[in-house]
């Protein structure tokens, strides 16, 4: 039988809800709560008990019956798991509004997650330090990337840019991507490009609001439904 | 029988996929395209073939066998589902750097999402143009919510204020909010709350970096494998 624990085989929907579980847990250990149960879990985390139960099974991760999951076992396994029982350097290319809203983002100051090199094109930038990082000439991001052993690149440059500098980030070695230019991009094989786009989470509101595929007229009527 | 149909019971996962589906129908589209498999279609959207036929059953849509879907026909049925066959006017609230991004960025400069209202409390930054989008001060939200129709808010302040913008979006009418804010924000029920964390997406990338749960070495480990 297939080992079903190999991470290869996890399907990025549940790794997007392991995520979520992962922040649920943490909230619980602020609030000093030792135990918790895959329904109190899943209200937390926006999900279902047994979908909670399923996803942990994935890891060989099962409750105990009438006590639940350990709070502090459970996050150090997932924390494991999601691979974030290290730090891991990003490198940032574009330092525009957007990326500098990156510079400034809780999630990517550590300890997890930390923008450590920043690099842009525009000679008016490089030299200059934002939010504690130095901006770097983007000729220099594989000499950086080496040196500070980035393995992953936050791409926040404009769309006709982009391809362009995906594949520098890939020439340096760098091969875990996260795009926020709207375009679709090319990698090549073994490279994991994931892409941000920031129209796809309106639409699910826009979905929600939406009866059955006929657009309600106005906000009243969603509201008198109670959504 | 329950009506599979109504948009209550579409789990929000496959309405992200939906998404995925919309913007791959789109792309076939510009290459002219008239038809596709759910196999081709589940390959340019990240998913499976079984799953796109899953996904779409929920709304009575199914192909023909030897044929496909027709890709004009089935993109127009998505943009009913998702609530994009209509034109949605969003209120930004703060324009910092995340603000300023946001916009610029094209998903929210229409057709379907366009900031039509921006506003601040810095006094510096009212009355301001930023991307032809006047600033307005944030008291005035609920008059302007009114008179531009806004159904979703943006907000991108920072965590402390966020749950202040939050009471005074809801208590304008304006009952589904995207928000940016690294921090729990709690609204009444009726109210759709999306929050956007970044670093969940990055998230995905370290679990796919990490083997089974044990960080590998460097870039070269999981090169080799092919990731």
């Amino acid at each position: 039988m297939a080992d079903r624990r190999s991470s290869q085989r996890v399907p990025p929907t549940t790794v997007r809800r392991l995520s979520a579980y992962y922040r649920a847990l943490g909230a619980l250990v602020e609030r000093g709560v030792p135990h918790v149960s895959s329904k109190a879990l899943s209200d937390l985390a926006g999900s279902t008990a047994p979908q909670v139960r399923r996803d942990l099974a994935y890891f060989g991760s099962f409750g105990t019956r009438g006590v639940g999951y350990s709070v502090d076992a459970l996050r150090a396994q997932l924390a494991r798991i999601l691979g974030i029982d290290r730090s891991w350097p990003l490198g940032l290319v574009g330092v525009g509004n957007l990326g500098r809203a990156l510079l400034a983002y809780r999630g990517f100051r550590g300890p997890e997650y930390k923008i450590a090199a920043a690099f842009d094109t525009d000679r008016t930038k490089i030299g200059a330090v934002v939010e504690g990082v130095r901006v770097s000439d983007v000729a220099s991001f594989a000499e950086e990337a080496r040196r500070l052993g980035l393995a992953i690149a936050l791409v926040a440059v404009p769309a006709d840019a982009a391809q362009g500098v995906v594949d520098q980030v890939v020439a340096a070695d760098v091969h875990a991507i996260l795009n926020f230019a709207p375009v679709q991009l090319r990698v090549p094989e073994g490279v994991r490009l994931s892409n941000v786009d920031l129209s796809m989470e309106v639409e699910s509101l826009t979905h929600a609001l939406t009866d059955g595929g006929v657009a309600r007229a106005g906000r009243g009527a969603y509201h008198e439904r109670g959504l």
